[in-house]
């Protein structure tokens, strides 16, 4: 079982050089986060990560969750560690100072979120889920609530967790069945929920549960459902808890991964109902769940990534100790990492991480951007870029990182299948990633529906212009072949969205069919932009083997990953034709 | 959890017209291989795979096996399935009928093995294993041998292991320690090995292990391993069994899928050696054992026909019956299945396992051929040509089973994260795949050197020839468009192996860093070429339905997968300088 360490390096090198982050922090007006604070940040962070969180990953997988009579029992060692990271402020670091918050860009929880994620993902969905929960009570709560419920939740001393699924109604909302009913100035919430991660444990006092229900005569369709805030206790005027409220897990999921993370069937009201609280305005609560969802999918984007490392790192560990046959030009036996495909899938998983980590951190940084800037255009350019990137970066990196997790499985051989080295879990970890927090076909058609048709390519034109003055800028950092090529590639993306605007409004299928293709060439050709950058960027750098390998890695990329782009071009150039050829009935 | 049937029409079509089995039948002097008796021992196999197999497929998964104190213990309803199996004659369709088989054509086993491990791989294994060690005694064994363990393993009375893996040594068997020392006309075997699939099980009296070992004083390496049969119970001279052997299982790994398969740490000799038997002549082991080890690793691809087709059945029916947000031109919600993205992974999974089963049906048919064709030179010809297509049988079409199987779980959405409903196991099953039997690494590496520069590229050669031939013969079947860029694809394939034939002799690096594009490249290009095949041999198909089908499924191969035969392409142009860059202390 593979030890974890925080890529700290490559971390304070995205953040530091790549975001540029003395510019970055002038322009969202922010003067303490500098340099030195971040490197502190993260180093403590790494160590809460590497010696709390990681050595009970695999402990958890092997014992998951159970459902006792008094609710969720999480695996041992997980409520110690997760009173660690609240009781270090981890929880508190971008939210608002005025309840607790430590006013950090939220740029600076990436790298403490990927290294949580790639010690404990299943530990690690707490916070990521209580941080959505935090984040939508602090855009639509009322005052009552935010003083209430913030501090709390800031401060990790309670948890949160959205319930929007139910069984007939996922990807589909519109339809779901719970229902709100109005009792004084508070609410009777009744209907069941699937799906909720960490719905229900001892880990602290109480859980804030947000809940999507439909008030008596709301309107049809997704214009009906508003938001509640659901408390699993509830609290008293003086802030001190009161009854038990009527929410309770009724069943956990057995899953193919995150073992250790409970998934729960949440019913509420099966009692009289559950006191609940309206967030926000009726009927609104769809987008009142969105504005927080969209941080959501940068962060699962992230888990993709810390997984991707943590997988990494475990197969260059066991490829420098397994001894096998004499690689090429040698006579002795010696390691498999002295082999060249044993290296192609080293280089493959590690050039694949460093670009997912760089193309998350930077759309991160336009987040704050778009919250911070000093000026409103500022804000707004960078609000239409954080709605393109977004897709695109929970899209691709977590289709990557199923490749990554898996290469890490076989570099193992058949060690790789035996659940106790480690690199299985992985893989079955990272499996859930291009599902939750909208499918990875949810996130193709949000970046050719919304972000892509309906400005009609405004925000992807701008993107690739951006790329086309950082090819100018920055294109002699690499050799003239891989310029060469990565010029096709953004001519190639920029192709594509073309002929989308172009067919897209005369064939009803165009969009639906294309638009996978389309995210992931815009990945692949992001990933390429963002590691062209880094190779100019790395020139200062101090260490002349961080930047040899800066550059290795970059090359690598260009070479073998970023030719992938012409699959999908081509791919996109087919249409639909043969895509809806058989009827639903003949297939 | 869903039921599997087998897909019969397109096994038959796949034999009956793409292999054009009257002719065939002649060229291997079988008059008894009809498309009657094809379509019988189909249509009888598939009853025991979906209805006697298939049922114990997820109880076997949850079950798993477990190491009792008489041994090995299946999971519920194994032993009986297993029975059913033999009794129907199923283990003996292509043995000699000296020993009891019947005689088909090995062709003719193809579809009987892909529809039993689509129904249960965990136990479809133990016949598979069956059949390589009963290959090995037919091929080396002496007539004592033969005469008292043929009939029984051909009949499926005794069950087959084989021993290779140890500790220390996979890929590189030349450093195993089991020793076999003289003991009068027998042998003593010492040693422990891993990895060992059905090393032990109640379901039949008698196991017989091929072990290999060292003989005293043998030479070092590869060329001092022998091979010994080594039974469970000793066989008295009479055939009776005699005493229990020394040989027996003493754990059982916890794995990744195929849970119900037991794969065991055997121990030999630790009561003063098992009694094993010489197979062959001393120190040609290894030899004898990679004689038998062709046909398995074709069967293991098929094993990835058969996942990537249960995969399907499974997704499809899911996709009917799930019923979410309205399809584009629509405006009601509907089945998903009516959304073009959920199309487009539906259709990827079925080109995939169509293009799949006719690139390894098609090699089964060139085992036959190499076999029993009536002239020496035909023989030898196919013997080439099953060399090549067998590393990229195997390697492609394992590969391709891990994307299958995992786009089988993302059409589940949530739910196929979710274990009981039966997408997790297929594609944690399809794991092993491009693991055992050679991982794809070898399978690449057996490619680029055995396969092509040991032979300067001829059988290359040979077969770009015959696909072109092939081009011109059928290429009308398909759209001018698609012929392109098929032709472009063929032209790919050439001009990459002769770059590796160019350049490798001056760089010792440069056959392994792109053997794995090389074959996936290759397999991609025969998928092609079996595809375009498929098309113009559909034609006189008496079932519209299926030929209008089978037509769109190639259309949509040439337009959505083919193209990637270009981003290895030109992954291989870029050949290994960025592989190698990073040392590996620095990695």
């Amino acid at each position: 079982m593979s030890d974890y360490q925080a890529p700290l390096e490559d971390m304070n090198f995205v953040i530091n050089r790549l975001l540029d982050l003395p510019n970055f922090a002038l322009a969202i007006g922010n003067e303490d986060a500098s340099e030195d604070l971040l490197q502190a940040v993260l180093s403590e962070a790494d160590k809460l990560a590497s010696q709390v969180w990681s050595p009970i990953n695999a402990t958890g997988d092997q014992q998951g969750v159970k459902l006792e009579e008094q609710g969720v029992k999480p695996a041992d060692g997980f409520k110690n560690a997760y009173q660690e990271y609240a009781q270090g402020g981890w929880s508190s670091l971008y939210f608002d100072e005025q309840y607790g918050g430590q006013g950090l860009p939220f740029s600076f929880s990436m790298p403490v979120a990927e290294m949580m994620n790639a010690a404990n993902m299943s530990l690690g969905l707490c916070p990521m889920l209580t941080a959505g929960a935090t984040e939508a009570i602090c855009a639509h709560g009322s005052d009552t609530l935010k003083d209430i419920y913030l501090p709390k939740m800031i401060s990790g001393e309670w948890t949160g967790t959205m319930n929007l699924t139910e069984p007939h109604a996922g990807t589909d909302l519109a339809v779901i069945k719970t229902t709100a009913t109005p009792d004084g100035d508070r609410f009777r919430i009744k209907g069941q929920k699937i799906f909720i991660t960490w719905g229900d444990h001892d880990m602290t006092d109480n859980i804030v549960h947000l809940v999507l229900a439909k008030l008596p005569n709301a309107p049809d369709g997704v214009k009906g459902i508003s938001l509640f805030l659901v408390p699993k206790f509830i609290v008293n005027a003086d802030g001190s808890l009161g009854e038990r409220n009527d929410a309770y897990a009724i069943n956990v999921e057995h899953k193919m991964g995150i073992h250790a993370s409970p998934t729960c069937v949440m019913s509420y009201g099966d009692n009289g109902g559950a006191v609940g609280y309206l967030i926000g305005q009726p009927h609104q609560g769809l987008s009142a769940m969105f504005t927080m969802m969209n941080n959501e999918r940068l962060v699962v984007g992230l888990q993709g990534v810390g997984l991707s490392d943590r997988a990494y790192q475990g197969a260059l560990e066991y490829a420098r100790e397994r001894v096998q046959c004499a690689a090429p030009g040698t006579k002795q036996r010696g390691a498999i990492i002295h082999h060249p495909d044993v290296r192609r899938m080293l280089m493959t998983m590690r050039s694949l991480t460093e670009a997912g980590r760089a193309v998350a951190y930077a759309t991160a940084a336009q987040i704050d951007l778009s919250q911070k800037a000093q000026n409103a255009d500022d804000r707004g350019l960078a609000h239409k870029r954080v709605g393109l990137l977004t897709p695109i970066a929970k899209g691709w990196i977590t289709e990557t990182s199923q490749e990554v997790t898996s290469l890490g499985v076989q570099i193992h051989g058949g060690m790789g299948f035996i659940e106790e080295t480690g690199a299985a879990q992985h893989q079955r970890d990272a499996r859930i990633l291009t599902i939750y927090e909208g499918t990875t076909g949810i996130q193709a058609l949000d970046l050719v529906g919304r972000k892509t048709l309906f400005d009609q390519g405004a925000a992807m034109a701008d993107l690739v212009q951006q790329m086309r003055d950082d090819l100018d800028l920055h294109g002699d950092s690499i050799s003239s072949r891989r310029l060469w090529l990565l010029s096709e590639a953004v001519d190639g993306l920029e192709s594509s969205y073309k002929m989308l605007l172009n067919e897209a409004p005369d064939d009803v299928n165009l969009a639906g069919s294309i638009s996978f293709d389309l995210l992931m060439l815009s990945g692949y050709v992001c990933g390429g932009w963002q590691m062209m950058r880094s190779a100019a960027l790395v020139a200062t750098h101090e260490s002349d083997v961080f930047k040899a390998n800066k550059l290795a890695t970059v090359d690598y990329y260009l070479d073998h990953v970023l030719p992938r782009f012409e699959y999908h071009r081509r791919s996109i150039v087919s249409g639909n034709e043969s895509v809806m050829a058989i009827a639903a009935n003949d297939l």
